[in-house]
């Protein structure tokens, strides 16, 4: 009987890998830097390094392992367990399934990066008790893992569950994706920097712009949210429209899908409350149907970097069988 | 053997009945004017008329009727068979199926208007050889249906798969809703006659202002769609802008659920080519992943007022069995 997988989280930053228990306890793990720019096949080596030295390293029975389920960015093809296209690691059909399994005796199963984070959350994070959950992660970019009765939802053909790229203002903000006013470019931690950075230029006398002087000119979502505490004017009407239109997003996502719960995850849910508090009380306010219907919670989520690790295992876990062989 | 089912189409105007044999054929249909504000029983009472008058015209033997389907405008809870809350009906927490299982020895199921819509597209419409597709009806408000492998998909709790209520402009034109900038606010064809009017405000020379003066101050899609068609500038930017509207608004229902196909019913729809060669090209152009990724094509729904009597019909044949003392 199979009782381990090995969770990947293919980042733009680092490969980590993690061998994972049903209880979807993490093991033992390693971390690699991606180092993007590099051939196909060198990424490959490392991720075959971290697998066998996963297994090696601890004393878990090859035969007990399930199989290994990877989260990679970019457009995937879960069936042909092919990256149809990642914008960041630059890779057009790389049959990333077949690459590992043609090395090893272990079965992969692959998705997109957001989704094995949704995944994981709802294994073993906030979404535990739950079979249905939306998991929008805030950081350089928006991605949105969506979970219906405990399985991801991906779409019925590919390029689907890209929540993230569905219009918020439409004609507004540019969005990487190259349409205009994607909830991505309102959301996202990057577009709430955008916005701190026109607020210090147009109030240059603002605490936010000392704080921000006070770091060599860095300035990140904590700082805004600190700077509004401290009843700065610029960050406050910065936090509440973030907070709208990250309301506005919340409300479509529950509209469409009614999902039991609404997860946050990225850098920005640092906030925790400062971000939670409003936000509940506004999708109350705005859902379609009002108490009529259902209104979802909207919390943290919680496995922070190591949701990509457990959501792969608990990919693993829920689609892979051991190869006869065993 | 079940061969027929009875399928009801709960309008605001009228109720119609139809039924229906496994090809989707209509064997029998009537209608009844709904007028909403009667008491529910009165309402209840005609639909029951209408059950008894269709089984009697039709030679169909009553154990070969495996049940009635019911589209009805509102919040369904469909398990339950309660029609939640409409706001046009004014009914709350109305039990429809229990009210006319209880009168009849049918099964019956019960779902939203624009479900039982898109079922029967996809029972027997333009949909008819795809599993998954989005149906959105463009009528006086937005209704949505959405078939995923060939069920309906109507959110995982009370008040879920409501497409028209979510944001195409946060904060733009007023929603019915009581939100601002929702889709429904922008391609409904309440939206298009309302730029219509401002446009003929606006251009009191224009083509468009006397074609609806010609009709005694009324105003259509058609009419919009003509004067544009004529090459009347306020009337051809009306169009323009409604069509980039709905380009968008689909663009959103496709990054998120990429279905088979995107069809689209409702009176402006019949505006055929002319709305769906841009709105393909257009859709063609802004979806998320491009040509990496799959773009369904966007046709007109074809079932026009018979779709809601077959939807009922398809949501019978699917859901329900005949009792068991046949």
């Amino acid at each position: 009987m199979a009782k381990y997988a090995i969770g990947i989280d293919l980042g733009g930053t680092n490969i980590k890998a993690g061998l994972v228990d049903e209880n979807y306890k993490i093991l033992a793990e390693s971390s690699i830097p991606t180092l993007v720019t590099r051939p196909v096949e060198a990424i490959i080596n490392d991720m075959m390094l971290q697998i066998v030295g996963l297994t090696a390293s601890y004393p878990a029975p090859q035969n007990d392992i399930v199989g290994i389920g990877i989260g990679s960015p970019g457009i995937i093809d879960s069936e042909k367990g092919t990256v149809i296209y990642s914008n960041n690691f630059n890779w057009k059909n790389v049959p990333l399934k077949g690459l590992i399994e043609q090395r090893t005796m272990y079965k992969v199963a692959i998705t997109n990066d957001a989704n094995a984070a949704a995944l994981g959350e709802v294994a073993a994070g906030t979404g535990r008790n739950y079979r249905n959950a939306i998991v929008l992660t805030l950081g350089t970019g928006v991605g949105s893992g969506i979970i219906l009765n405990g399985k991801i939802f991906d779409g019925c053909n590919l390029g689907g569950s890209e929540f993230g790229h569905t219009t918020l203002i439409s004609g507004g903000e540019e969005c990487t994706c190259g349409r205009k006013g994607c909830v991505e470019a309102y959301v996202s931690a990057t577009a709430l920097i955008r916005e701190g950075r026109k607020a210090m230029e147009a109030n240059p006398d603002s605490m936010l712009k000392k704080m921000s002087d006070a770091n060599g000119g860095n300035l990140d979502p904590k700082m805004i949210f600190d700077a509004a505490n401290q009843k700065d004017p610029a960050a406050a009407k910065i936090v509440e429209e973030y907070i709208m239109h990250l309301g506005d997003a919340i409300v479509n996502a529950i509209n469409l899908f009614r999902p039991d719960i609404v997860l946050l995850g990225g850098g920005v849910c640092n906030q925790g409350n400062a971000l939670t508090i409003p936000l509940n009380a506004y999708v109350r306010k705005h859902c379609f149907g009002g108490d009529k219907a259902f209104i979802p919670p909207i919390g943290i989520a919680q496995l922070d970097n190591h949701a990509g690790i457990i959501g792969g295992a608990a990919l693993a876990f829920s689609t892979l069988n051991a190869p006869s062989w065993f």
